[in-house]
């Protein structure tokens, strides 16, 4: 890169505070940042960053104004802006030109879609539709009657097994397994019996999987995949879970079966929620957080088991007074101990 | 399906209570059920659903009676008659045809049993065994020396690392891997040195295994999955684990290394298990529970650090009690004030 | 086998204490161990086995003597003399010999070093750079202009993404994605926008990284696992994570992103890091462990929020205690009633 701070300013929609004419040749963190570098600030925590860092140039929020000696850019969301010239200055991204490569075996009444990438030992078995610009990536599965929608990019080694439907604009990270048997079982005298599991798995439009998820295939009916989720890594999600549009599941959440997780909720890593509740809309559930039961819509809840975020902050502190409350009991055994011996 | 409630009874060996001509078109669970659909109930949470279902005829156990506008099917088990007429009328199985497709690759002195269905591109290393009637899914690797039963199902991208045994009817879910080296060093200066893990995996017959598991070799002898033991996904299963007959292991539990469970046990999902202690006979071990020592038979233990779950309750209530403590002596160091300034 | 304790003992640089001239004909875990077998003893917690155990001789580290009736070999580390011998007897290690497989597909531009073993159905794109003497295993997958070091082990169905380097001597168990994009996305208005992940990930040498496990790519610049690191299955590794040498990560841990961890750090089964903190070195995170905050160099942290590890055992003591305090405060309210009435 050799731009000036003005014009990628210009590219991104934004203000210049300071010196428009610096020459800007790289990209980078702030904290890496050397002299020529273009950086962001869009967590809070580094704010105080803003007066150390080398960069020559740091694009900024709308909260943030000239008392910095570096000069800004100043847009509505840094994040967004400094993705969009990253995308410019960033290696070639890999791409996969359509195609079907001789090694991948495709079942019988498979429909294919305009300029369809399909890599080396994919197997697609019968009846499975694939649709415009979307690439499977080398090693891919693909189950009988599976629909995978439009420019869609599916990695290596994805699993996808029967009876799956898949939206536009998906992405799926590699070793991630779409549709395997719910976990069901009837005990009869301590013998487990297998409950098939002929539901599905429907994920929407604009939805993107991380690496070594599991969404399991609903008992009957399906398990639901909203619009614009997005999910990360090594997350377990059982049969039967409904999850909203647009909400977000860190890494390596467990949704038990049957659960309902509203719109714009976000969990957060490693928090567990158990079987049959409901998490409302643009509810948060903290990290680690256990929840066993209900959340009400707009509701942050944290700890295990976990309760509103003020409660469980106010029940920390108050454990944190116990070990005042047993010196403070002594004193009072000590002073009655006085005035019963008064007598 | 159209099929007269009395004729569904036969079939699953039940009492018609209410309305036995009563046309059966479609099954469902008991929330989404419509007008013409069979449900069942078998979790009590959902017992107040009898009164509201759109169902025409539920499948229940013998402890609901006729108190329901519903038709009624009283079984023994709900949930494995309801599965009997699931997989009557669910869509036809995904089947795989005896025969090993031409792109496997099959090493020496394999012996591969009758009406064995070896898919694309299997990778079988010499010296392997495979029971009849077991299918061996797409892309799946099979080490040398591994011993696989009759009639398991081994789902595409599964990994079997070498010399493991695995019984008869064994179901291994995608992207699973079995026999990875146990994760030993032996620390010499602060560098860690591989221990070799020269042991091996053996499991029984009738166990299934989720997706993306992890169970590791032993470092020698054997890690040990017991006979009709269920895993579901994400598990890890350190080296010279044992886990007894029927054992249930929900998504995302780790048990670590050399750690003993014994036969019916239940480890709920996000539980973890420290190295080398014992888990008695029906245990159960709580979800997101942190088991530190060993639990004995027939225990039900909850919390971290894990503790017999009457005892954690007591122990959360006394907690929920500390606000009202500091309040009460609060009030008792007024009085003593006031007793004292009486003199 | 078929040695005398004392030719054992000479492998090992061991000191005989007993009789030298018993013949070892295996080797067990001290648990399991039968007359004529060789076992050792690391863990204290089988110290008593020492006096119960059929082994006809013990290796043992420098803290245990000649109290016990078995013969044992005095060593400096057990653990490591006991893989020695391991290594001798075990079963013959399954190895690769070098090779291009016919079903290897290999772009261009792509340099393979000496004695390179490549095992059939593996993808390798263009512009890939593997080291002398590394195994490939079936089925992996290895994107553009990734490079690979010397004598690296790389098993089956193992994701490498582009743009990757990995040093020499690392293993890599199989199912393990590394390099999927890091979980970064921009919200505006409720809608999450990708943030392009355009940076990469760099292993360093000696390292060893378990079964599916994933450890995604950095926002830019690189996630980063130093020298000599080991991670164990299941462990999630977030983008611009550090790692400094010689770290230890168990199996289920979750590192978010950005955090810095030290060198000789020891994470436990299942914590969780949360983003953008320093874990300085020679810290050790227990098991479970939720870790909000910076942690000093050479400090223990245990519990959830993480705190030092004896604060938090003397903070779980003060809570044992608040039944107890209860008590107290009913029998305070009854003196205090009796001094009141008395006047």
């Amino acid at each position: 890169m050799n731009k000036k701070v003005k014009e990628i300013a210009e590219i991104i929609n934004g203000k210049v505070i300071g010196d428009g004419d610096i020459i800007i040749t790289g990209i980078s963190g702030i904290k890496e940042a050397k002299p020529g570098d273009l950086t962001f600030i869009a967590n809070k925590k580094y704010k105080n960053l803003l007066y150390t860092t080398k960069a020559s140039a740091i694009i900024v929020g709308p909260d943030i104004n000239n008392n910095v000696n570096t000069t800004l850019i100043q847009v509505e969301n840094p994040s967004i802006a400094f993705a969009k010239i990253m995308s410019l200055v960033g290696p070639e991204p890999i791409t996969f030109p359509p195609g079907i490569h001789p090694t991948a075996i495709i079942g019988k009444n498979v429909i294919i879609g305009k300029d369809v990438s399909i890599q080396p030992y994919v197997v697609i078995e019968d009846y499975v539709k694939i649709g415009d610009g979307t690439v499977i990536g080398a090693g891919v599965y693909i189950g009988h009657y599976t629909e995978i929608g439009n420019n869609c990019l599916i990695y290596p080694k994805v699993i996808i097994r029967e009876r799956i439907k898949i939206g536009n604009r998906v992405i799926i990270h590699p070793g991630t397994v779409i549709g395997g048997d719910g976990f069901g079982f009837a005990t009869v005298k301590g013998v487990h019996h297998k409950i098939p599991q002929i539901g599905t798995v429907e994920i929407g439009n604009d939805v993107e999987i991380g690496s070594n998820v599991t969404i399991d295939r609903a008992r009957f009916d399906k398990t639901y995949i909203g619009n614009g989720v997005k999910i990360d890594n090594l997350v377990q999600i059982a049969h039967n879970v409904y999850i909203g549009d647009n909400s977000i599941i860190v890494a390596q959440v467990g949704i038990s079966g049957s659960t309902k997780i509203g719109k714009n909720v976000i969990v957060a890593g490693q928090a567990g929620i158990i079987g049959h509740i409901t998490i409302g809309d643009n509810a948060i559930i903290g990290g680690k957080a256990g929840v066993t039961k209900n959340v009400p819509p707009n509701t942050h809840v944290t700890g295990f088991p976990a309760r509103e975020k003020w409660e469980d902050m106010r029940f920390q502190a108050y454990m944190r007074k116990v070990p005042e409350l047993i010196e403070k009991i002594k004193q009072l055994e000590e002073k009655i101990k006085k005035l019963e011996n008064k007598d």
